[in-house]
């Protein structure tokens, strides 16, 4: 997929690009183009997440995300269910890290 | 705020951690330091957004997505809400592209 790339991005645009590069990566191999299928996201959850999630090789932990994100129930993964992987998980990656900032100062 | 990188990130770990800096690029100016305060807000979309939201110098525009955002009343944007600004004009950005790449294949 073709995309219209900003001259002189910013820090933010450059992350909201990529957040939609790596899904297109992976969304295009079979099936709906534009939907994550079941063997694309585990795919996407091992290539891109392996550090946070685990070994994703294990199918029912894919089996897990794809019934907790595919909120509509048609097997796939579209763009905005993504997203609201994606949120949760810097969510919770922020919070780690403040964890982690703040314990030095606390001792 | 240092924070730990991983050594090899993927490019949606690497998109996540854009996300994270950026924001606390902006918190930790005044106020609570892991909050945007209105005029963090106000700095953050003129730098980071200026080219999606328009002119963030005024001052209605600001009041309008502080008020959107801070669903807590309390004034301040935290992460939390932060990723949902972001996450909703990421969804956004993406349909555009999508009906931006379907227009030559339909013509």
């Amino acid at each position: 997929m073709s995309m219209p790339k900003s001259e002189n991005p910013s820090t933010l645009e450059n992350a909201m690009q990529l957040l939609i590069q790596t899904f297109h990566k992976y969304s295009g191999n079979e099936g709906d183009k534009y939907t994550l299928s079941r063997a694309e996201l585990k795919e996407m959850l091992t290539a891109e997440l392996g550090n946070y999630l685990g070994n994703a090789q294990d199918k029912e932990a894919v089996d897990k995300v794809m019934g907790d994100l595919d909120s509509n129930n048609d097997g796939e993964v579209d763009f905005t269910e993504f997203i609201i992987l994606v949120g949760a998980l810097t969510v919770a990656c922020n919070d780690f890290f403040l964890e982690y900032n703040d314990k030095p100062e606390k001792k």
